[in-house]
């Protein structure tokens, strides 16, 4: 049975339908919508010769038995955030059920085959991303999650409760990667790169590595009309021009830097500014360009506290070091995109992460496939992709799967 | 009877004991304590040979008769913000009763001498400041304050009642100004400038015009992520540049202007700013050299906004015309200052608004005298100013009256 991308955007259509309404996707983890949208898919996989099995924290995993134990991973999600696009997440779910297909119906492959349909990969319910993808890798620190409650109070560990799961064992998940010789992740850009280059198709990288800090700066407020030009310790004097000088070392490094909050206080027409409090963001997918730039910001910073003679305090809010995708496979699915296009891709970082980092951070070979995103836009309903490059990509994905066996079956 | 300065520090220490406590004085417009403070003060001038009356905006006149009807006016006001300082508004009455009780004890004066105590001049509870002397000067439009509430939600129309007043006489009280011929204020400086110079005290040329506004840029919110540098629609980009650029075009003009607001939406760590709204203030004392700040303000955010990609809207706050004093009377205070302090003296605007703005606004010759504040500070606790400054101005007051009494009388 041939591959019939044209049948994953009819099944994405349908998706929506079932899962969606007039404001987006809503298939929030552990609510009602998302077990709907997981028995829907589930019911589509009982009809392929797979096992099927839910891991200690909620990660959903089709199996399709190979001549090797050593299997090959592809990924997704079915949750969404509220208000969702249609794509985010279950693309890469439905591409993979295309390319099993395709599979399972020459037979038994070289090795397994297995599709993971991640739990609460958006965070969108309790502010925790990752969820499953963490837990089964090992990052996780199930404290951190013990008291986090969504809006409506209710708390994480009661809500997952209701699907079974309790966090002191979500980590047992974790024997899931035993076999794992490659993970393979599509996934929409989210971003404007692909769609300003007019490619369909780009390979990932890795993740971008974030440094992520909170900078006060503290002049002195004091009467806008009586208080002379000369005379003031003008807090946003400084901020303004951190937020100007980090966009030239984003430049500079070729990284991204964002300033994405300015607080003033007092913040009134009437006073110069007393304390101002930023927020910077900087992402590289180069442990040291990322340092570099880290480097570059403390050192602007500090020169403007001291040409506006105001104080400054840096606070760490995050911070993880870049994900590397494989090398062999950035070759492969390179290869695989180029076939399907004709020629055309583009190697790019991913700024968002992604399960598939959770992957790699674990140690299995990993890599993901962009397809072009329209306005860059994401986490909205108005998230699109055309339809043409969404059949392209699930080709692609065919492709890569076919050449990752092979390269699977290859290593000792 | 000679004047005696350190009196009126006395006394001044008295009515912080009073209405004070250990947060500041408590003397807001319209309320107990503010009654208790007006109280006080009447019971001291009742020991005049002055007539006293309360007019239809609830301003207290102390009019002690003169030879001629022609009437020098000498003001300030008892209502101060809440956990105020111990001399804004008070320093300039009691000096002003220390300078009748001199001119009383020498008898019928040449000119009649008043002392007003305005009503409300902070406009701390209902957001209204200059309530009194707006009211005087006729520039008040009392529809806009009929719907003025507290933060407890009493009306301003019901708590001026309470003292006997109503909006639609207030303006009534203008004819208090019929016979005035001069109108003299001390004031602290409220600013840094007298005590970086290291003088006690200044002749105050005039109030600021001001053209407050606020400023819209529109980019476009974006990941932090996923979106390059070169493909941002940063909308704080635009409104940082404004921010450093209206310091530059305040300095090269010699004005102020204050960017002294910055909201940033969405306002979180991982997105580009998509929408940045700032607030503009800026002051000068000539209406040119104004609308050359203004200009220049707004032929800078345009370019910044088009360098920066990104939508920009102006809306006007408020604004007000200079407000100069009275070119014979800034003489007069020159040289009482100069005669009081051994000849330093110096000019400077004055930033904030006083009830002298209003004054002058009727077409009374006014003029101002700033004793220095420690610090620059005001509106708080810690507003303070040197005792022997304190002393000073109450003696270059006197001087000034002296010296305005004779210019009054010498004018046809």
């Amino acid at each position: 049975m041939a591959l019939q991308p044209k049948r994953t955007i009819d099944e994405l259509k349908d998706l929506r339908a079932l899962t969606g309404n007039a404001d987006g996707a809503q298939r929030v983890a552990f609510t009602e919508t998302w077990a709907k949208a997981r028995a829907w898919l589930r019911e589509k996989m009982e009809q392929l010769p797979v096992e099927i099995e839910t891991d200690e924290a909620g990660n959903m995993w089709y199996t399709l038995r190979g001549e090797a134990e050593k299997a090959m991973l592809i990924g997704g999600h079915m949750d969404s955030v509220p208000n969702g696009g249609w794509l985010d997440g279950c693309l890469n779910v439905m591409a993979g059920v295309e390319v099993m297909r395709r599979i399972a119906s020459e037979g038994t492959p070289p090795v397994t085959v297995r599709l993971v349909d991640w739990a609460d990969e958006e965070g969108a319910r309790f502010g925790r991303s990752l969820f499953g993808s963490s837990a089964c890798s090992g990052t996780m620190q199930p404290d951190d999650l013990r008291n986090l409650a969504d809006k409506s109070g209710i708390k994480l560990v009661d809500a997952i409760a209701e699907f079974g799961l309790n966090l002191d064992t979500v980590k047992q998940s974790g024997k899931q990667l035993k076999n794992a010789a490659a993970y393979l992740e599509l996934h929409i850009e989210q971003g404007p790169v692909l769609e300003s280059m007019n490619l369909p198709l780009g390979v990932v990288l890795g993740t971008f590595g974030v440094e992520r800090h909170a900078i006060r700066f503290t002049g002195q407020s004091a009467h806008a009309g009586s208080t002379p030009m000369d005379k003031r310790r003008d807090a946003l004097g400084a901020a303004a021009k951190v937020a100007l000088e980090i966009r030239e070392i984003g430049k500079r490094n070729g990284g991204v830097c964002t300033v994405g909050s300015v607080v003033t206080k007092p913040g009134i027409v009437t006073a110069v500014v007393g304390q101002c409090d930023i927020t910077l963001d900087q992402r590289h997918l180069s442990a040291d360009s990322l340092a570099t730039m880290l480097r570059e910001a403390k050192e602007a910073s500090e020169r403007f506290a001291k040409e506006e003679n105001v104080g400054m305090e840096w606070s760490k809010l995050w911070e993880i070091a870049p994900i590397p995708f494989h090398p062999d496979l950035i070759e492969l699915c390179d290869e695989a995109i180029k076939e399907t296009t004709g020629g055309k891709s583009h190697r790019l970082p991913s700024g968002p992460l992604h399960d598939a980092a959770e992957v790699a951070r674990a140690g299995v070979p990993t890599i993901m496939m962009f397809v072009q995103s329209l306005r860059g836009l994401s986490h909205a309903k108005e998230e699109d992709t055309k339809e043409e490059h969404i059949a392209m990509s699930v080709e692609a994905l065919d492709r890569l799967a076919t050449k990752t066996m092979k390269w699977i079956a290859s290593q000792r």
